[in-house]
């Protein structure tokens, strides 16, 4: 079997290599030389995933053509806002026959589509054709093979099929999920949630808050979910619960670190600064609370971490406002309930 | 209102200083004089909750009748496995109006019975007066007053209430969830999911890995629940994700530390002697795997605890174990499918 991989990141380059470690021949393609040289000569990529050295398998080029040619699968690894610009140019190069897996998170701005329908539009190819793999995959523990499992998620049980072939192996699992629009939400809010929670962490709080705001955290992903028509089973999978624990433990993550950076008081300005980056949550939440509205769903840690970020509310009102709303069932739909029981 | 809580451990007494923050009177009881005698003078309880300093509302007394007279809320914090023996007595004593709450987690050993049950039975009191309290509760966080939510769960919405007023506050924050039997399960088997996730991290492995044992492993309880009566929205939420989070977030839960000891190559007995003390996962990892072939539920997580604990299975097997089991989809009642697409 040959894989393209599309994008020479953390994730696409790690990637490559669990492709090639289930016995599979991947070419890498990027507009970087330098990096394309690494990765077919040196086997490594030491500026975007530094002390790995990749199977002899993966090579990697500039020529788009020359990587998709034969493909059975072509994964793509670009930055999620950048996708449709980035593979609009490779379509006429993607084989008939490939199954196309979409590894981005998040919901294209301007158009809010979903990566997969991105990847769908952008390669030409049928929504059939697409897949998805998202879960609990920090990039550098599983370039150190250590043992993890993830959700492959398609329209098409041959096309999932085909991917799991493609990435089993003896450290990484996939389980398949019929359920492409719950697994594709729960990679977009869960940065939403890490902020949230990184908050928390930043003002000190410990395990409880923590496992506090993310089960009710995912209590509302679900609500919106089901909302929009996806399974309430994907959201506590690994690609719901289980991906938003591995981020909200992860230092790495810059929505989580973010957060603590506001939990400790510093201003959203000199947050960003200090986290080097962007994070997706700042931008999303306000998107997910839009649509939240839009279908009438509830979601107050979502509202809260707007009010944070970007109406100045206090994070400590953050917490007291999140404890001291009406009391209520925990069931997902459930109608709010009072103290004195009435509704 | 009053409130009497039994036993005068680290939960019971965090348990009353929640309930007096909520503006309730409370008097502990158990049997240690000189501890009673510091609750009600230092308002500390040293040995047990160490560094907190309890409100005034809160009293001690080896006095069981004078504890228990005039209670509207009877809390039960006895170690679960000698809670009939220390609760029979009692009896009598009890409030006819009284609601009571066990926080007692686990199975009674002989009988099989839930603790709710249990307290029933031992209390003479009608399971609808009987309502549990479980989430993500370390005690030391919640005495540190840092935020966190919980479950109340009973079959009567009067009785929940009434625990809900009793313990609602600015840092813990009730939500109530009619499920008794499934919020008990997720008590009792997350120590055997802890254990598992203590291996794994002891073995070196992050945070996918624990994510991902968490995630499998609350879906191997969710199959086990709903053929036991449980309803599936209980276990991912706080009495059991979030619990179970909370758990194997923290270094002092014996469970998460025997499995580490495990995971770094120390025997059982060395591992035990090490941990200080006898995990509950260890005894009841052996009747969860029991109950589950009764019921004819796959639970691969507890089998390899079990196999790794009593019948000499090393660590490094038991990720192979569970990597290496057929394809299948991510549903929690799906049956396996091999990467070939056959059941």
């Amino acid at each position: 079997m040959k894989a393209a991989v599309l994008g020479m990141g953390a994730w696409g380059t790690t990637f490559a290599q669990v492709m090639a470690d289930a016995g599979v021949d991947v070419v890498m393609w990027g507009r970087d030389e330098a990096t394309a040289q690494e990765i077919t000569v040196e086997h490594t990529n030491s500026r975007r995933l530094p002390q790995v050295t990749l199977p002899d398998r993966v090579t990697a080029t500039t020529d788009a053509s020359a990587a998709l040619s034969g493909a059975d699968v072509v994964v793509v690894a670009v930055p999620s806002q950048f996708a449709r610009g980035i593979l609009e140019p490779l379509a006429a190069s993607v084989p008939l026959s490939a199954v196309v897996v979409s590894l981005m998170k998040g919901v294209e701005l301007g158009t809010d589509l979903r990566m997969s329908e991105v990847v769908s539009q952008a390669l030409a190819v049928s929504p059939d054709r697409v897949v998805v793999v998202s879960g609990p995959n920090l990039a550098a523990e599983i370039a150190a093979r250590q043992p993890t499992a993830t959700v492959v998620s398609g329209a098409s049980t041959d096309a999932m099929a085909t991917v799991t072939t493609a990435c089993s192996n003896a450290y990484f699992r996939p389980y398949t999920n019929a359920d492409v629009i719950g697994v594709e939400l729960c990679g977009a809010v869960k940065n939403v949630i890490a902020v949230a929670v990184g908050m928390a962490q930043g003002r000190g709080f410990g395990h409880n808050t923590t496992a506090t705001i993310i089960t009710r955290g995912l209590a509302e992903i679900t609500r919106l979910g089901l909302r929009l028509g996806a399974e309430g089973e994907t959201f506590p999978g690994l690609a719901g619960m289980g991906d938003l624990m591995a981020t909200c433990a992860s230092p790495l993550s810059r929505n989580h670190t973010l957060g603590k950076h506001l939990g400790q008081g510093l201003t959203l300005d000199e947050a960003i600064a200090q986290t080097g980056g962007t994070a997706e949550g700042v931008k999303s939440c306000r998107s997910v609370q839009e649509l939240a509205r839009q279908v009438g769903v509830d979601m107050p840690i979502t509202d809260a971490v707007v009010a944070v970020l970007h109406e100045g509310m206090p994070v400590d009102d953050m917490t007291r406002a999140l404890l001291s709303r009406p009391h209520k069932s925990e069931g997902v739909d459930a109608t709010p309930v009072r103290v004195d029981g009435t509704r």
